[in-house]
């Protein structure tokens, strides 16, 4: 085992018992209040349990009685002790793939930072952009938004491309959570470009994984989407989102670096001062010029995007562009891991035991008679806060994606609004939580953002995007003629 | 990310291109040797595939041109990248219930050291039995023993009970790899402590999983065998190795610290000014006897070992016994997780895709017509020495057992000498690697061993105990009536 640097126990143990204590009981007791109502007929009692622990893990992460992977930990304790799982069903999240595209995205992130490309092309932006905090997150938002066409992972996209430079940018103004320094400009960043990237994935039918699955349902359902289609309707919304959330998120969640005037001239002497580039990061960026084209052209090559990561971090390993026992070391990274794994099991099987079709249904019945309008309106609502309940975009679409379109339709919706609307709202979704979509805990695990303002900005931009998608938007799809 | 505490990047890079470059080619030419010659046709060409890259890899881990978690990611990217493996194979060992066991084990030794309760314990031992090492190890062996017939997991038992005080006690004796003084003290413990638990393991029926599958194995051959009959046949060639192995590994593989005579009074001196058990030390020791009583009684309550092991660890973090961010800075945790997980996927796929099963056919033809007394011990030989290819004994014997044991009746081999062979063999050879059973990993893992000592040593008791169990062992058996 390794060095115990750790408060003496009876100081965590008093900690425990006076400042954990109320956390903990709020967790069992909502916990135990939905475990103790009766489950409906059409719902088997593992389901309706699962929905009781998942609701409590979900709490405790937001309540905090312990860290996010303790919680995790016991919650999949409980879950198989219980019977609700099986030790089968727990470990399984372990070997999903998004989740390690996530854990190779920390290990390539590593690679940026040590061998200090990461900090150079994060200089080169402030040199360019660097007078206002808002300038640079334009330029971060930009580069997400040209790269979201082209890479169809937004985890490898946002993860493992932009989120590198955004951390090193962080560093280079001297806000790192390691030194509580995260509020400087690293956890504006943040929130901003984590955002961006999921606005992004709303506007390209090839940004996100879950689009294509979104056209696929919506063919079965008697409708198609072209590339060109997807990309028109959704051109308005997106720029309009994308133009206003930076500033939006700088008004509501401010960083306390805003002005930074002799920035770029401070950025342009580290740059002198680091000079050419050294070997290492010669293979820094040649490994990265291979990932973004393996990245870019994976689907062609059908090379899942993990893959094409797990190269990627294989061969920075091998020229010792990065070094196994720091790997290893990176405690945010097997933090995340434990936690993110265990929440897109959790959410899954909420899937899988049938809660979400149920609870689909239930839908059907609740909207049945009402004017379409309001329908519409309230499906829309719940399609897309129900991604509270979801860890991945996926699994949301197709788990209630059909049925919602079904329903929609049913109700008298005109398809060319409903398809749209539930289309955009099945990526828009993802910004909602920091588990809700693959890149979302690799920037929660920055350690920039806490839970609390994660959920907080997040929901007010929600607000933000829900007016201009499905505001604006129903508009610009009338003038398009699409309803 | 972390901080960076790492050798500046052309410095590693020098160091690779000298010092790294050969291990690599001797790797990079195994691989690619076996994998150009044709395979046979019954067998496939991804499982020829498989097994130049399982060798390989195998041998990386020997030469270690890499440390042993890089090979394993860089294994699984190439198993990957040549089609060899699916992705979904690849990240599926990471859900094996043993390899969590594992890193539970870590972390409830994580435990034992934080509080002190494993210093308490290990001065106890070193109090009574301290004046000579090998006493020492003595005492540990019969902890060991003791708990054998009860833990019916080896991993829980010699993991998650032995392993821990082991530990604690090397730490009371200044032998800790953090500071390079494994030799000390701490190596040759391990090795004997793991060594017993192999022999331990063949004494009982219940002392290993993969007992009651040979019983049941052997069943559907036509022969039973009941608990007592198992620990009958082995009581014998067990004791006198379990006599003989400490004192064999102290003259082979010998500790620094060989009299202590001190030992005991210091010892006796630390534990009064430890003084009662802290408020801590009662937590611990609290979970751990009721680890002991779920591992004990879990056959019965059907609750699997890593089960158990998950809810105690979850315990420890609710009572702050452990801390969360103690237990994700554990970097020899992960580095065992990440390669144990990758072995046991290309061993059980080595198995899956039928390279196993084709090799035990070419067995059945080498050995026909041979005399039963030649046939037989090659047998033997081919069946104990092929654990090199198994990183579970659960596969080895699901995968060889039935086969070899039906060739062996088949030359004419006595039942009463072919079963008990083949069955105490089924444990004996898992001490041959440090993959090659559930606890290994973790013994391997505190880094008190290298590889090449580990495997030296494990070879040498492995005659040890072909003498004893099968030469004085036949002759009991024989002595008993078996044949």
């Amino acid at each position: 085992m390794n060095k115990q640097t750790s408060p003496s126990p009876p100081h965590s143990l008093k900690r425990l018992l006076h400042k954990k204590v109320i956390p903990f009981l709020i967790v069992i007791l909502i916990g135990f209040v939905i475990w103790i109502i009766p489950h409906p007929d059409e719902v088997s009692a593992e389901a309706w349990q699962l929905l009781a622990i998942f609701v409590a893990t979900i709490v405790g992460v937001v309540v905090k009685p312990l860290p996010i992977g303790a919680i995790a930990i016991i919650a999949m304790s409980f879950a198989t002790l219980t019977k609700t799982l099986t030790l089968e069903n727990v470990l399984g999240g372990f070997s999903n793939n998004v989740v390690w595209l996530v854990l190779f995205a920390f290990f390539i992130a590593r690679g940026f930072i040590r061998t200090g490309l990461g900090t150079r092309i994060a200089y080169i932006f402030v040199a360019i952009l660097g007078k206002k905090t808002l300038g640079l997150s334009y330029g971060l938002v930009a580069t997400e938004f040209i790269l979201s066409p082209a890479i169809p992972s937004v985890t490898a996209r946002a993860g493992g491309v932009v989120f590198p430079v955004l951390q090193s940018l962080a560093r280079s103004f001297g806000s790192d959570p390691e030194h509580q320094t995260q509020k400087k400009i690293g956890a504006y960043l943040t929130k901003v470009i984590y955002q961006a990237s999921v606005i992004s994935s709303t506007m390209f039918l090839t940004a996100m994984a879950a689009n294509p699955v979104v056209v696929t349902l919506t063919k079965q359902a008697g409708y198609s989407i072209s590339w060109g289609k997807w990309a028109l309707g959704a051109l308005v919304p997106g720029l309009i989102s994308l133009i206003f959330m930076p500033y939006f998120i700088y008004k509501i969640y401010p960083p306390q670096i805003k002005d930074t005037p002799d920035a770029p001239k401070i950025a342009k002497e580290h740059l002198s001062q680091m000079g050419p580039l050294k070997k290492e990061e010669w293979m820094m960026l040649g490994i990265f010029i291979l990932l973004l084209i393996l990245w870019i052209f994976g689907p062609f090559l059908s090379m899942h995007a993990t893959v094409a990561a797990m190269i990627g971090v294989s061969l920075l390993l091998i020229l010792g562009v990065i070094h196994w026992h720091d790997v290893i070391k990176d405690d945010k990274a097997w933090n995340t891991f434990i936690w993110f794994a265990t929440l897109i099991m959790l959410a899954s099987y909420l899937n899988n035991l049938g809660l979400v079709s149920w609870f689909s249904k239930q839908m059907v019945v609740a909207v049945g008679g009402m004017p379409w309008q309001g329908a519409f309106a309230l499906l829309a609502f719940i399609y897309f806060y129900s991604h509270y309940f979801f860890a991945s975009n996926l699994a949301h679409v197709g788990a209630m994606y059909p049925a919602f379109l079904m329903v929609a339709l049913g109700v008298g919706t005109p398809p060319g609004l409903a398809i749209p609307v539930l289309a955009y709202s099945s990526s828009l979704f993802g910004g909602l939580t920091h588990y809700g979509s693959g890149p979302a805990p690799l920037f929660y695990g920055s350690g920039y953002v806490s839970v609390k303002s994660w959920w907080y900005v997040a929901l007010m931009v929600s607000f933000l995007n829900i007016i201009v998608w499905f505001g604006f938007g129903s508009i610009w799809w009338k003038l398009l003629g699409f309803w």
